[in-house]
């Protein structure tokens, strides 16, 4: 009954109108052919459209079954189709995309990977998790895994053959990983024996892939208590052989999996490691920055799922309120041979549709505008720019990961309200989303967790800086195009909450200095006040783009000052660029050299909806803020119900 | 593995303190012996907690089962133990509670049923809809039927033994009611027979009851089309003899019920009219009116069940996070001899149980101020209070309906993020709270339509009348208030509140008078802005009283002057009630004389929060509302998925 259309058109805006990534071609490696980017953008949403999607409802409501190998191990049966699909995934390379070509992998930017990243997490999210977190293990054993580790591990990950899993959380430690108990013993022959329970590993077990690569942490004898004691090591189901290839199987094994809310088709399990074969990653007690390497690249994929779930809601929520005649409009019936209008006649119905449209548009450049700078900070050449980029994209990780999951669920949830009856019931697909994007608040750290981190740690460190990299594009922008009359409507409104923002961030910099709670207590407010400048500055400048492709504004070259660093020249190829006459979204076709209006105008407009009807929110948020911790202060005797 | 204690404390509050209905004990009928009002409160809390609660998780597991009677028609069995629930709670004389003596009803007030229908929502939400419409059924036939009519069937609904239920939604008539097609023909012995389909009846089948009472709408042959033309018709699923006893099977059946996100042990029933024998209740094509009856009663109860579930999972997120560990007190640890604090130590944890909180205890109040006007409406013996607490009950009803029900998700959605990982699996019942309450912002009449009630008629209403019943004790409250030093922090921000809520007021009568789409397009805005100032009163009327009680402030006359209306003297009653000393709720026990000051410190913080950290979410909605519906268009053919 649902249905799915990847948003090719949307990402070639983002990628082409937008970020201009043409001018890095031949400069920042990776970006050596973007006459692939259309390709893969068809292929991709072909995949996840014909062999993904038809899978999820079935995933969902089959789920997961259980049962125990001849050794009384606890195996895991995926729904049907699902081993079948990550088998199609695999051969047709998806997985070996943004890995290193000295590992088999492709070497393309992750810029690309990030449309495909979002049409799986459209498409399945439950399937999404399979692959999911094999790239962060493949991260943290390219960073800090020995020679022999590389060559055992990264082709098999890097292929998909084997996936890899993150296991870090424990019943006594989620977000506080000091208190984790697992241990590990070092052996005679350099290995060391893994004893312990982890909960909540995705994927844990599965029966898509003969074997799966454990990263998990750990304590060794005599280690500090705390953070400080940890450290991280590799395991394998079956343990690998002198060559690298499968040999006896590992005890590691699968207890049960969680009953969950959502994401049945995704088995949640508990891991018992039983003198478990492992090796040390990285160096003894340091297990926590290796594992940030992962985490960091688990928040960011998070964020796409919240993304991508929100995508697949509101397409959803709109092709039922075009199709479904309720009532009239109250200027007059707009069809009245039909016994009724279409629900989008009536404001409030086009006020959550706008909402959702508003924010899955906004969110997607901001994905690929950050995937934009982690390429930036690994392949620059620029070794400045590497370090601009690389902060660029610390201080996005929190904003990535929480508001994309946020407003993730709050897009599902209103995607059923505007299918009413038919989005309480499981046959339009709908509640699915809602059910299924709600882990994403949650897991790789919650969104509390992301909000401290970036009042915590992002907004102070290096006096600053990191902050910057953000305020001055908008600042510039806002300088440029304040006296422009035809942006006036989108740059007031963008000043003005970028100045809450620049307020807020100043009082919490102020007052956190001499009560940290002050901070923390303001920090989910500040949060979502920043994601909400965050996208009000994409539509103001997609507003800018659009008003210039409709003509209705010269084009200058002060457009493009501000955005993401330049380098190179050939930035306004995108314009001529095959793609556009491809495209299905609407253009009326001809020359190519038609320009799509609907679809510019549909920006405009969307961008307005925003700038004057959700960016508002920031005068509640500061308020919010500016009231500091002391209205959270409560006798601890009085805490309880009533 | 959940738990739930009922609001015993909190409900006298309510009553007592805040409402004062001691003062109309003899004056009011039905509120003649109040001295019944705690053991009510106890009984109601002990069967919610001891019937209903353990059946609630059972229940969402088993689910319903579909079979078929010997004539092939529809079945449905509820999940283990329900049938006897229902059993007990008929035998307990709750269904009587609110109903008419005349017919077996105990004729009490509505604001002493309102505490048991939260504690039955907390408990099973699912269980709550089996006898939940039956009132809304007992109503419409209480006003419009025919004295057989009444004979026949209020003594088995008031009794519980027979249940009601509604039949309104068609396929293709949902909000628009108008659409519908189901047809009513007379016979000539003066019955009709209705044909059609009806969809989303709740427990329209069921085994807990030998009979079911169906109110139907339906159009009679040559009836006006559109709502105009809608009849009420009540037919029983075993027709009734002369005598009222139930005879031959009606060719009334159950089809299929619906698979759903929650609610899963409430049959969502598609029920199918084949000739069925029913009866004309009130005039032809008046339909909607006695409808209107039933479903703003049934608002009124979807409202409940909002806050119901939003309390058990409240409930259920503070335990949890009073007994997790997880990391440390930034001012320094809390318990040093424990591996870590608990989370309530974290600000960001606090604001997520104090906004918890503050919705439930603030809703609570207006629950039982709303249930107060509506038993003032039906049985004041002063007319032009009748007049004027009806018209407080049509202004209140769709904000009780979709204020409580929209933070009912919320509430639920945020006891999920508390509990983390542990809030996303079935084993610690907070997922299904959500899952439960998200169908009432949905059903009687999407939580869109209540916004558009409220601005689209009660807002203009009798030249802006039913607003003043609400405005004028708010700016009476102010105007004593703001001068008094302790409470200044309270009504301050109310104050700044209550202005955005009257200029909001202003600018939606203007702007709509021109364009009723300005309305619309501001309608939800203003519901939820006019619903926090709602709360916000009621915050700073219970810090008042609880400044009061704790000594901190002297007793003034003021205080209750502009408490609902006064009728009768002995207003000062409450505080020497034979409840206070009997309350669980940690008072220090001794003479009864001891002032319970955790639970007074308690409101202060909480209303404190309230006013300062939730409130201003005022500056946004006006400025949103005052965007105007400019920002909505957008030209038909952008209205697409990118």
């Amino acid at each position: 009954m649902p249905s799915y259309n990847a948003p090719i058109r949307d990402y070639q805006f983002a990628l082409n109108e937008f970020l201009e990534i043409q001018q890095y071609q031949g400069v920042v490696p990776g970006y050596d052919d973007l006459s692939i980017v259309d390709p893969i953008l068809e292929e991709s949403a072909r995949f996840s459209q014909e062999v993904l999607f038809p899978l999820n409802q079935t995933g969902d409501e089959q789920g997961l079954k259980y049962g125990t190998d001849a050794d009384g191990r606890g195996t895991v049966t995926l729904p049907d189709g699902f081993v079948d699909a990550y088998q199609a995934y695999v051969e047709a390379g998806w997985p070996s995309f943004a890995c290193d070509p000295e590992y088999g992998g492709q070497g393309l930017p992750h810029v690309v990977n990030t449309p495909l990243i979002e049409m799986i997490c459209s498409a399945n999210l439950s399937f999404g998790l399979l692959p999911g977190l094999t790239h962060g293990a493949y991260t943290a054993l390219h960073l800090f895994g020995t020679d022999e580790q590389k060559q055992h591990y990264l082709p098999k990950l890097t292929s998909g053959e084997w996936t890899g899993v993150m296991c870090l959380t424990e019943p006594q430690a989620g977000t506080d990983l000091g208190l984790l108990r697992t241990t590990a013993t070092p052996k005679d022959d350099g290995s060391y024996a893994i004893n312990g329970t982890k909960i909540f590993i995705s994927c844990g077990e599965q029966d898509a892939t003969p074997n799966i690569i454990h990263l998990i942490l750990a304590r060794l004898p005599g280690a500090p208590e705390g953070v400080k004691g940890i450290s991280l090591f590799v395991g394998a189901k079956y343990n690998l052989d002198a060559n690298g290839e499968m040999a006896e199987r590992n005890n590691i094994s699968c207890g049960s999996f969680e009953h969950k809310m959502g994401i049945h088709a995704s088995p949640t399990c508990v891991m018992n490691y039983d003198d478990a074969k492992a090796y040390l990653v990285g160096e003894p007690h340091k297990g926590l920055r290796a594992m940030f390497a992962m985490m960091n690249e688990a928040r960011l994929l998070v964020g796409m799922q919240g993304l991508g779930v929100a995508e697949v809601a509101y397409q959803n929520a709109l092709e039922y309120a075009k199709e479904r005649l309720q009532g009239r409009a109250l200027k007059g019936a707009a069809l009245p041979n039909k016994p009724a209008d279409p629900i989008t006649v009536h404001p409030d119905v086009r006020r959550m549709l706008l909402t959702m449209k508003s924010f899955t548009e906004g969110a997607r450049i901001l994905a690929c505008w950050t995937a934009l700078h982690v390429d930036f900070s690994h392949n620059h050449p620029d070794e400045e720019q590497r370090a601009g980029s690389d902060e660029f994209v610390q201080l996005m990780t929190p904003i990535v990961k929480a508001h994309l999951t946020e407003e993730g669920t709050r897009t599902a949830n209103t995607a059923v309200q505007v299918l009413g009856g038919y989005g309480y019931i499981k046959e339009y697909g709908v509640e699915q989303y809602l059910r299924d994007a709600r882990i994403a608040e949650i897991y790789e750290g919650t969104n509390g967790v992301q909000a401290l981190d970036l009042v915590g740690r992002k907004l102070g460190m290096n006096t600053g800086r990191l902050l910057r990299r953000f305020f001055h594009p908008v600042e510039a922008f806002i300088t440029e195009n304040r006296d422009v009359p035809e942006m006036a409507e989108f740059t007031k409104p963008l000043y003005q909450a970028f100045r809450s923002l620049q307020q807020s961030s100043m009082w919490i910099a102020q007052k956190g200095l001499s009560n940290k709670d002050e901070a923390a207590g303001a920090s989910a407010d500040y949060l979502r006040l920043f994601s909400l400048v965050t996208l009000g500055y994409i539509w103001a400048r997609s507003a800018k783009i659009s008003l210039e492709k409709l003509g209705k504004f010269p084009p200058t070259e002060s457009l493009r000052s501000s955005t993401p660093p330049q380098v190179g020249s050939n930035s306004s190829a995108s314009l001529n660029s095959p793609s556009m006459g491809e495209s299905d979204s609407g253009t009326e076709s001809g020359g190519g050299e038609e320009i799509d209006s609907d679809f510019y105008e549909a920006k405009l407009a969307t961008a307005r909806f925003y700038l004057n009807k959700i960016l508002p929110e920031h005068y509640s948020l500061i308020a919010k803020i500016v009231a500091g911790v002391k209205h959270l202060d409560m006798p601890e005797v009085a805490l309880k119900s009533a």
